[in-house]
């Protein structure tokens, strides 16, 4: 007989992308979720550990993580343990780092029960949160792929969406739903009929499941990642096997994000439960939601971001980062992001906040690499 | 009998203002006058000399400036002799500044006869500005206090203006007119009258006039500035007398513009005369002068100064000034002004780039004076 299910739970925060559209803050060596983007006094890394410690205690939470962040991650996290450090070699997307922990994992300790969480992302309403999850790991523990939606608040089109299906009637579960579908950004139109509809969630990216099952699912739809990535969770814990086994293996792994390899497939089938949670998440995916994020809604504000930020405003709003101890003075423009670091600064507006990854696609093009 | 009137003229020029509009390009210890601000490869002052020089040689143009900036004065200009640099220990205004370089200069060479021009203006055409200070001088000789005035291209609101009256039939100055009055700056519709009716020229503050004449209408109108600096002059050339002097005497002399002491007064009674100008003139007021300045009139451009410039645009326009070398991006800002130094950064549209100056009195207030 298995544990009981929130004693089998395990963390996993793939710490990777660099959040290309937070440029200049988000930097190779600086990714998003090494800032502080909320003022709390934490990176948001450190936001997300102290929000799941509490689930499993922080023996339990595992990081993955590249191979180049290493040493900032542990600065963050004093408290991870080096068993649940998985650096990876080069990125090759979220189903390969959620994969390969889910492989150690289930390698450790059969019948251990995932949950993936993004280490970039912004909650807040942490109780509410782990109710949630604590509804997705009794979802998991069914043998649902489960994940956590979030009840839209406004009609963003920034997020894709899981369109809800029927009450699942899980034990322990009460709110999952079938999904009927995963969506992705919509239109403003589409976006207003989805927050009426009242049947459409936020697509978080938040996936609980057994590792055995998510394995399962990846096994059916990506076979020659799976067994990829068995043969490195194999070697894994033997350091005389893990080095090698990683240069051979991970480079060849396919990159796919999981919501394409697991979360679709899944659904598909009627084997994936979500959660709706009615705590406040963003992704924070650009310098637009930052601002809104930082000014609480107030859209006349400016919000001003750093610690040690002088910035001087004569009627302007939108939001200044500031990373530089120098004076920054804004008269009369409007809904304005100027982010200013050492090496580089950015100024444009939020309705064009979205064309930032642009800018850093030519700069890399352009030999600007230094300031990326 | 006086030697030709060119053959008695001295070059004065006055550099003194910061420019508080240009900040945080423009600092106490960076005026205007000392920046390239045409990408000409020239600060202005060093321009301005060029283009005096030609008139009455390199060994007669006398400077006027702050003690704070001898050092990059004399590197600017290494041709200026020591006797044609005064230092102020602290700016009085133009009355005094210009009133001191005439009472030294009469004292030296009765009879000389002296044009001053602003260190920090931009002029092109510069055949077309020596003749116009030929024509000066020619009426400066007549015993006029001279002046000359730019035939306006556009109904500009940021100049004052000088209203002509009938032509003066001097000798050797065939263009010189009258002077009716001067006239602040106006609104645009009362400046679209004055460029329709032909007989208003933009005022630039030159002067060109015998000292001995601009220290009569001195006297007339300021005496006690005007003793003050004849007590001044008279101890300048001895190195014993006049560090005291000037100790005793700087502090105490009258602040108040030439324009008030001297120009209007003898405009109003008939003592005035102006050249119009045909060459292109711009006293660089603002940012949003700075940007069509460097932007050839075209709108949708994006002006770039600065030498080591990195600056990325998607659909911008306006202008960027880099005194860093950062990577500088905009996207989807019109109009824009950004200047952006080591210490300082300014962002602010065209349209209130008047309002630049309001932002250096509260920086002052607010106890910022380490980025003025």
């Amino acid at each position: 007989m298995h544990d009981a299910p929130l004693d089998r739970f395990y963390s996993v925060i793939p710490a990777g992308g660099i959040g290309s559209r937070l440029w200049p803050l988000s930097r190779a060596d600086a990714p998003k979720f090494l800032h502080d983007l909320t003022g709390s006094g934490h990176t948001l890394l450190r936001d997300t550990w102290n929000r799941l410690v509490p689930l499993a205690g922080d023996q339990r939470v595992m990081v993955v993580t590249g191979r180049a962040h290493r040493a900032a991650v542990e600065a963050q996290l004093p408290e991870l343990a080096d068993a649940n450090v998985v650096l990876e070699s080069e990125p090759r997307d979220s189903s390969a780092a959620i994969g390969l922990a889910a492989a150690i994992l289930e390698r450790r300790e059969p019948g251990v029960i995932i949950g993936s969480f993004a280490a970039d992302h912004v909650i807040s309403g942490s109780e509410l949160f782990r109710a949630a999850v604590v509804e997705a790991i009794a979802a998991a523990d069914a043998g649902f792929i489960a994940t956590i939606g979030i009840t839209p608040t406004e009609p963003a089109v920034g997020f894709g969406y899981i369109h809800t299906g029927d009450e699942l009637g899980v034990t322990d579960a009460p709110s999952a739903l079938a999904v009927r579908s995963f969506v992705e950004k919509p239109d403003l139109e589409t976006a207003r009929d989805y927050v009426e509809s009242g049947t459409y969630l936020w697509n978080a990216g938040m996936f609980i499941a057994r590792a055995d099952r998510l394995l399962e699912e990846l096994a059916s739809t990506q076979p020659e990642l799976h067994a990829g990535l068995l043969e490195l969770a194999e070697a894994w814990d033997d350091p005389a096997l893990r080095g090698p086994a990683v240069d051979r293996i991970w480079p060849t792994l396919t990159k796919i994000a999981i919501d394409y390899s697991v979360a679709e497939p899944a659904a598909a089938r009627g084997r994936l439960a979500v959660i709706p949670g009615r705590f406040v998440w963003d992704d924070v995916g650009d310098f637009a939601s930052l601002a809104k994020l930082n000014s609480a809604g107030r859209a006349s504000d400016l919000a001003i971001l750093g610690e040690n930020a002088r910035v001087l405003s004569d009627a302007s709003s939108g939001i200044v980062v500031s990373r530089s101890n120098r004076v920054i003075s804004l008269i009369g423009v409007q809904d304005i992001v100027v982010v200013d670091t050492p090496d580089a600064l950015l100024v444009t507006t939020s309705a064009h906040a979205q064309r930032v990854k642009a800018v850093v696609d030519a700069l890399r093009l352009g030999g600007s690499s230094d300031v990326l």
